[in-house]
C-alpha cells in the first residue's frame, strides 16, 4: 500500500482543481501585486467605477452594485440584513450544503425559512417551488432563494424556471440568486431572468483571490431595503449610498481592483460566449471521464439529472464503503493535484473537481489523469480509460 | 499660480504617507502574489496556526484570535455582535472620527452608547472615564470602548490608564480597544494592560493589503459572548469555534497568510522594541518639521497634548480659512506624495501624514520636503526649514 | 478540417514543454522580482558567494566558477577564448545541432576542429573517440568537446566513457562538457568524472530566466588558460580574477541571484537524487507514450540507443512526409502547449518535448494528452493510447 | 561616535541612488515576472519587433539594432569585434573610468588606441579631438570613440561637437558613442548627430534589470562590418542577420522584452521631452545641494565645466583626506540609501548620486537629506542646508 510511505514532495505546479477558490491567471496576480494607493484618490475612483460598469455587463444587469471586503458568505449576509426584518419568511430551494448554510444564516437573523426539499443529486424542482408559492396565498413569502450553481453537488438550478414559477403564480416575492460558483462561468442574464438580487464573489469565475464579494440589486429589491429592519452596519447599503464609492464601509481593498480590471479584460478579450463554451467543453470532458470510471462499481457522477449538470464543478460519488479522502490524499500527496472534498453530509462520500476560471485542455486532462492514477493508488475499483474518453470528448 | 496648469504626470515611486493603508514591503507583496491553495489543506493550516501564534506575541496576548475576511470595520462589528445584546450599554471614549463611527455602528445594533466627551485635540481624559464609571453604580455599562490610536486626529489614548480607572472603581465592564492604527507600531501589552478585546486589521502596522481583520478576545469576554444575543453569522465566534481554523465563516483568504507570515518575519527580525523606537524616532522628526511650519500662522500640530502625540500618524491643522485639500492636491499632483485628508468634521481643516509600517528616514524626509513645497505651491503661510528641523531631530 | 478556422484564443496556463528555456517555479520568479541593489554591497556579495558554493555542489565540483551575463552560447565562447590559441586543435564529438554550433563557433576563432562523426540518432561512440585520440600520437588535440545532453536530439552522451577513452589512451587533452540541458536534471559528477570544464546556463535545470551562464574550470584547465592567446575581454577569466566577484566583466545581474538562491533551495530541499529520479520517471513515461504513437507508422523516438535516452528532452521523429510544425501549431494554437521544433537539418522532421525543471506528473500527462490530440488534429497517423501508457508507466 | 555601534537594520524602501543599475518601476518588474515563452513563437516575435521599433524612436535612429544577452560591456565588445580588424586605430576621447575601460578592451583585441587626453573633471575637449583628426592625414583612425555620459565622473560629452570636428576635418572615421548612462535620460539624436554606432544597456534609463544590451548601427558602420576581421561569434552581427530576430546568438531572454515593452510605454506616456526635462530638473536640484555642502571646505561637484554637468549622475569630490566610503557606509547602514562609489583612481575620493530612471522629487530629496545626514555622521565638514537649496531649486 503506497499510503504508508511518505510520498516524495511533489514538484512542479500545483493543479488546483478545487472548486473554490480557483486558478488565478498570472497577469491578474501580478496586477494585484502593487503598492497601496488612496482609495479616495480620483484615479482609483475612476478605476473602481470602470470595474463596476464592466462587472454589471458580465451579469447582464442594470442593478445597483454593493461591494464588500468579505467573502461570499458576507455577501449572503448582506442580502439578508439589507432586505428583511425579523420574522420575514423566505422560501429556500434545497440544493445542497450551501442552501443549508444560507438557511442556517437566515435563521440566525430571526427569519423564517421554508424549504423546498430536494434530493441533493437533482436539487429542488420548479414544480415544487410553484406549488409552495401557490400555497402562499397571503404572500407571506418575501423572497425565493436559489443557489444558481450548488458547489457542493455540481448541480445547476434553472433560475429562469424559478422566475417562471413566480410569474405563473403572480407571487410578488423577490428572487435571490447565489452565483458564487457560476459567475462568469455559466450563462447568466440577471435583468432578463428577472432576478432581484445576485450574490457573487471574487474567488471563482472572476479569477481573483478570496476576500471581496458583492450583491447586485434590482429596483424592486432596493424598495424592499427601505423598509428592512434587521440591524446592520458593515454591510449596510444605506450607509454605502452615502459614501463616495456607494460600496464598502471602511477601507477599500484597492489591490483587488487592479486584479478585477485585469480579469474583466481577460473575460472581455475571450468573449463571454466563448468563456461559457469553454467551460461547457471542459465540463463535458470531465463527465466523459467519470462515466468511464463508473464501470465496475466505480465512482459515478453525483448529479443524476443531465439537464442540471454543472459546467463549473463536478461532484463524484464514491462507491459504497470507499473513502473519498483517500483519493484526495493520493492526488495531492503524489501528484500535486488539489481536489475538493465532500461538504456536510457528503463528507468522505464525494470528491469534487472544479473546472472553472482560468482553465484549458491540458490542465483538465492532467488533472483527470492524476485522478485516475489516484483511484488506482487508493485501491478504488474503477473503469480504466477515463482520460482517453475525455480526450475523445474534447476532440469531437 | 501653478494650480491652474495641468501638472506633469508624476514619475517615480508614489510616496504613500496616507495613514491607511500603509506601505507594503516588496517581500510581503511578493509573498501574497501566489496561486490559490486549499484552505483545508494541512500545509495551509500549519501556516495559519503559526501566524496566529506569532500574531498573539506581537500583541502580548494569550487570548482567542478570531479572524475575518473583512476590513477593520468588520472586526468592530464582530466585537459588538459577539459580546452584546440589544439594549446593552457601552461607554465610548470620544477621540475623533473613529470613536464616532464606532458609536454610530453600536447604535445601529440597538446598543445604548454613553460618551465620555472630549476635545478631539486631546481625546477623552481618564478622570472623566473614572467619573462615568463611578457614577454607574448599577454596573449597567457592559464595556468601555477606546480607540487606542485615533487615526483621524493623531492622538494616542492611554489605554493603561483607562484600565486603572476600571480597577479603581471596581467596575466589571469589559475593556475594548481598537488598535487599527497602533498595532505593531506602538507598544501594546494586551494581557498586562487588562484588555478584554483588541480590534486589529491587516492594512497598517502589519503592512498588508486591506481585507483581513481580527479580534483577540480574553476569557472574560468569551464568557460575555456566551450570553450575547445580537444576531450574527458571518462574524459569529461560536460558528467559528466549530470550524477547522476557529476563524472565518466561508472561504479563507489564503494569500493573505503568505503575506502575514512574511510581515511577521520582518517584525521579528527587526524586534518589536526596535519597531516601536523607529516609529517614535520618525514621528518625532515629523513633529519637529510641523513645529517649524507653524511659525507665521502656519499649519500646526492638531494634537495639543504632547503626552498623547501619536507615533504612527500626525494630523496637521490648517490656518483658519486655508484648505487642506489644496495641500493634498499639490502633494499628489506635483510630487507623487499621497497625504491623508481630514475626516468628518475635520474635512478640509486638517491633512494627515501617516508614518507607520515599512518606513525609514529618507522616505519620511522626502515626504516632509514634498509637503513643505506643497505648502508653498498652495500659497499656505508657513515657517521655512521644516525638513532641516526633521533632519536635526533624526541626527540627535 | 479544423486548421482552416482561427482557433479560439487559448486560456489557462501555457504548458511550456519546449526544452529551452523551461518552467520557472513561482517562488523563483517572485524572488527575481525585486528592486535593484548595489552589486558591490557586502550583502549582495555574501549572497553571490553563497550561490557559487551551492552551485558547485550541484555539479559535484571543486573547480573555479566564472559567471557571465550571457546565454549559454556566451559560456561556450568563454570556454574557447579562455583556453585556446589560434590554430589549436579540438576533437568535437558529433551529437547534433549543438555540437555543430560549437564547431562553427570554434572555427570562427581560428581553431581547428576534428569531428568524431556520428549518426545523430545515437551520437558519437566512445570507441571512435578512443581511436581518434590514439591516432593523435603527437597530442595535437588540446581538448575533447562533448555535449553531455544534446538538446536537439534527446541523446545523452556518456561523458564518463569519454574520460575513460582519454585515460586509456593516456591523452593529455582537456575534457570539455556542455551541460546546458542536463545541469541539475541528470546525474553529473564533474570531479569524479575528470571533467576539465563544464558549461552551464540559467534557463534549464536551474529553472531561471535566460541570461546568465557560467563555466566551472579545473586546475588543469586554469593552467591552459594561462597560455591561451585568443583575444577576449568581456569573457576573460583573468580580468575576472582581478575583480571582487571573480566573475562578470561589467555590471552583475543581481536579480538573477535572488532567483538562483531560491532555485538552489528548491533543489536542495528535494535532494539531487530525487530530482534525477523524478526526471527519469517522467521521461520514461514520455517514451512510453511515444512508443504507442509509433504504431501504424506514427511518430517515433528519434534516439535509437536506449542507453542514451535523454531524461530531460525527447525528440520525436515524424513519419516520412509529415510536417512536425503542423503538430506544434495545433498544440500551441488549440491547447496552449508549446513544443520544441526541429533544429538545423531536423527542421520540420522532429518535434521535441522538454521534460526538465519544475515538472510533475499532471504537467507531463496534460502535455502528452495535448500532443496526442494534436497528432489527430494535424492528421498524423499514430497509435492511440499514448497517455494511458504514460500513466501505466508512472504508476508502476 | 555612532560608527562603532552596529546600526539598526534599516527598514523601509532602499533608496537606490547608485548610478547603475537604477530604479525599476513596479509595473516593469511585474511585467518581467512571467513564465517562459518560446522565443520563436510568432506572438513573441511580434513583441520583439515592436520593441525594436520603439527603441529606435527613443534614440531617433533609423539604424540596425543588434541585441545581446550581455551587460553593457558586452555591447562595447560587440562594437569592436564587429567593426575592426587587428591593428586598426581608434581615437578614444578620455573622459574617465569608462573611456579607460573601453581602451583596455580595445587593446586586448589588438587595436591601436590613441587617446585624446583630458582632465577627468571636464573630459576631452572638441578642439583637441579636431587637432588629432587633422593630424591624421592618412586617415589611419578608423573610429572616434566617445562616452556620451561618463558615469564615473558625471560629465556629459558634447557628441554633436565631436561630429562637427569630424566634419570640419573631413575625416571618414566612424563615430562611436556609449550611451549606457544617458540613454532615455538625456537628449540624443543618433541620425541627426551623425553617430555611426550607439552602445546602450537595459539597466539605466530603460529602467530594466541588468543583462541585456544592444548596439544601433548606421549603414556606414554596416559597411565597415563587412570587412572587419576580428574573430567573434556570440556577438557577431553577420550570424545574427541570418537568424529570425536579427539579434541574439542563442536563446533570447524573453522576459526582458515584457519589461522593455512596459518601460517604453512609460517613456512614451511621459514623452521623451518631459523625461529629459525631469532629469534636468532633478539634477539641477542635486547640484544646488552639493554647492551648499561645498562651503567650509566641504565636498564639491567633481565636474568643473557647467556646460558638461551630467543630468543623470553627479559625482561629488571629497575634501582632501576624507574618505568617500565612510559617507557611503553611513548612508547605506543608517538610512538605507545606496550611493555610488568612486571608480578606478577615484576610489575613495568621490561618491556618486545617480539620478536617472524612475525618479521624482521626494525620492531625490529623501536621498539628499540622507546624504547630508551621512556627511554629518561621518564627520565630513560641509555647509548645511543642501536639502533646502534643492527644494528651492525645484520650486523655482
Amino acid at each position: 500500500m503506497p499510503d504508508t510511505t511518505v510520498p516524495p514532495k511533489p514538484r512542479g505546479r500545483l493543479f488546483f482543481a478545487n472548486p473554490g477558490p480557483t486558478n488565478i491567471p498570472d497577469s491578474v496576480l501580478r496586477a494585484i501585486d502593487r503598492p497601496s494607493v488612496d482609495f479616495m484618490d480620483e484615479a482609483f475612483i475612476a478605476l473602481f467605477e470602470n470595474c463596476v460598469t464592466r462587472l454589471k455587463k458580465v451579469l447582464n444587469s442594470s442593478g445597483h452594485v454593493f461591494m464588500y471586503a468579505a467573502s461570499g458568505h458576507g455577501a449572503w449576509e448582506a442580502s439578508l440584513v439589507n432586505l428583511f426584518s425579523p420574522g420575514d419568511r423566505l422560501l429556500m430551494l434545497e440544493s445542497g450544503y450551501f442552501s443549508e448554510s444560507w438557511t442556517e444564516m437566515a435563521r440566525k437573523f430571526g427569519l423564517v425559512v421554508e424549504t423546498v426539499p430536494a434530493d441533493w443529486r437533482r436539487g429542488a424542482q420548479a414544480d415544487a417551488v410553484k406549488a409552495a408559492l401557490a400555497a402562499d396565498t397571503g404572500h407571506a413569502i418575501k423572497a425565493v432563494c436559489t443557489v444558481h450553481n450548488e458547489t457542493s453537488t455540481g448541480v445547476t438550478l434553472p433560475v429562469k424556471e424559478i422566475r417562471a414559477a413566480l410569474d405563473q403564480t403572480r407571487h410578488p416575492a423577490l428572487l435571490l440568486s447565489d452565483t458564487i460558483s457560476s459567475l462568469a462561468s455559466l450563462p447568466y442574464d440577471m435583468d432578463a431572468w428577472g432576478i432581484d438580487l445576485t450574490v457573487g464573489g471574487s474567488q471563482k469565475g472572476l479569477m481573483l483571490p478570496t476576500g471581496m464579494s458583492f450583491t447586485v440589486v434590482s429596483e424592486k429589491a432596493m424598495a424592499a431595503h427601505k423598509v428592512a429592519r434587521l440591524p446592520r452596519h458593515y454591510l449596510d447599503w444605506s450607509v454605502m449610498l452615502g459614501r463616495r464609492h456607494k460600496s464598502f464601509v471602511g477601507t477599500v481593498p484597492t489591490q483587488m481592483f487592479n486584479g478585477l480590471s485585469e480579469s474583466l479584460r481577460l473575460l472581455e478579450e475571450e468573449g463571454m460566449e466563448a468563456v461559457f463554451a469553454r467551460h461547457r467543453r471542459l465540463a463535458t470532458a470531465v463527465r466523459a471521464a467519470v462515466r468511464v470510471w463508473s464501470a465496475n462499481d466505480g465512482p459515478q457522477l453525483f448529479c443524476t439529472d443531465p439537464s442540471r449538470y454543472s459546467d463549473s464543478v463536478t461532484a463524484i460519488l464514491m462507491p459504497e464503503g470507499k473513502d473519498a479522502e483517500a483519493v484526495r490524499r493520493a492526488a495531492l500527496g503524489r501528484y500535486n493535484v488539489s481536489l475538493g472534498g465532500g461538504l456536510g453530509k457528503l463528507g468522505g462520500r464525494v470528491f469534487r473537481i472544479g473546472h472553472l476560471g482560468d482553465l484549458n485542455e491540458p490542465m483538465i486532462l492532467g488533472t483527470l489523469a492524476a485522478v485516475e492514477m489516484s483511484l488506482r493508488d487508493a485501491g478504488i475499483p474503477h473503469g480504466k480509460g477515463g482520460v482517453a474518453a475525455a480526450m475523445e470528448s474534447l476532440a469531437s
